[in-house]
């Protein structure tokens, strides 16, 4: 039988797109499906009834919802190219950062978007704080299991929204001075081809400047 | 080399109780070291650096922490009794519920306790959605993969703590007669020997008691 592979997604959310990053990796043909956030599909309701949320993945009719569940589970099922390390400890360590730069890094950075232009300066120290954690973890030891993108590689596509949003609102927050192993790490990701592929920079920048662009005219 | 394994918790964490029930089950000898989180030990600190909270797994030297990523751990280091099923599906839904306990019900369940013992209507609506949810899931199929305990039984460990507080405050959060399914699962939980010996309800009852007793005294 051949494999279905179904991604429910969104283009700008970075967690669809963390999915779509190790299909890729893995070189698994799958069909992706936009949703509408404003208008959810019946499927996409169907398919992750508790949460409502992308990205669902469906693989053979079978649904698995929340971002960092799929990358485990498409780490087990198709186990070459493997995204997460083999030894159980530095497995342990991928999930404790990848939970980190969920539970931490992204409510903070969101918070910045909430704030609607105006410079937040104790989100902004908030968001460097998580970021100075990041940046003398960097120093002991790389977060990847090697020359290939793992697990904290994937979920920290989320320090590209970021930039995005700083580069939109003008603000410094992650620059190369304040966090040089931060800027080397997220470079390195950044020239990764299928990487770059599923970070939609010029797109999100556009969008990004519409919606702050409107919040400051109607102000 | 002997292993060395050893367990910074705290008596009434449920997220600590959760690693003891895993080790039990395993039947790992480990030293438990008991904080008092008003003043965290120097070994705290230095072992969970990022969150500076219990549970900290230390094994042979090396911390691991957040409970959810220590149970992961255990269940690779020490592969008899396993806790996760291993089809990588069951194992995806396993982690999803899990997170969905820790991320939907906890967060809401402790809103109750900070509620300072006033009946706080949408709060128990809140807790009661995420319930309905669990009630609705168990009857489709049961959480844990087989006769022992699984994953999502042990991170289901929570549901004790909530039972204590409702108990505490004379609320009718979650009975038999409106959640019977849960009803089930948990009576089956309270009467494994291993589950009930890391539950402290009698410890945790008297605790809260005094916790609202006083609460009520000073308002």
């Amino acid at each position: 039988m051949a494999e279905e592979v179904k991604l429910f997604g969104m283009w700008a959310s970075p967690f669809s797109r963390r999915i779509e990053v190790a299909l890729k990796l893995k070189g698994i043909q799958y069909e992706y499906i936009e949703e509408d956030l404003s208008n959810k599909s019946p499927s996409l309701l169907k398919y992750n009834p508790v949460h409502k949320k992308i990205p669902v993945l469906l693989h053979n009719g079978k649904p698995v919802a929340e971002s960092l569940v799929i990358l485990e589970y498409i780490d087990e099922t198709w186990k070459h190219n493997p995204i997460l390390p083999a030894d159980p400890y530095e497995k342990a360590m991928a999930r404790f950062w990848a939970k980190f730069l969920d539970e931490k890094l992204w409510p903070a950075a969101k918070k910045v978007v909430v704030s609607k232009g105006e410079e937040p300066k104790e989100v902004i120290e908030e968001i460097q704080e998580h970021l100075k954690t990041l940046e003398s973890e960097l120093k002991e030891k790389k977060f990847s299991g090697g020359e290939s993108l793992g697990f904290v590689d994937i979920a920290a596509n989320i320090i590209f929204w970021l930039l995005v949003v700083q580069e939109t609102l003008g603000l410094d927050i992650l620059t190369e001075d304040k966090f040089p192993g931060l800027h080397e790490w997220y470079q390195r990701l950044a020239d990764d081809a299928v990487f770059k592929e599923c970070v939609p920079r010029e797109r999100l920048l556009g969008a990004f400047k519409v919606r702050f662009g409107a919040l400051t005219a109607s102000k």
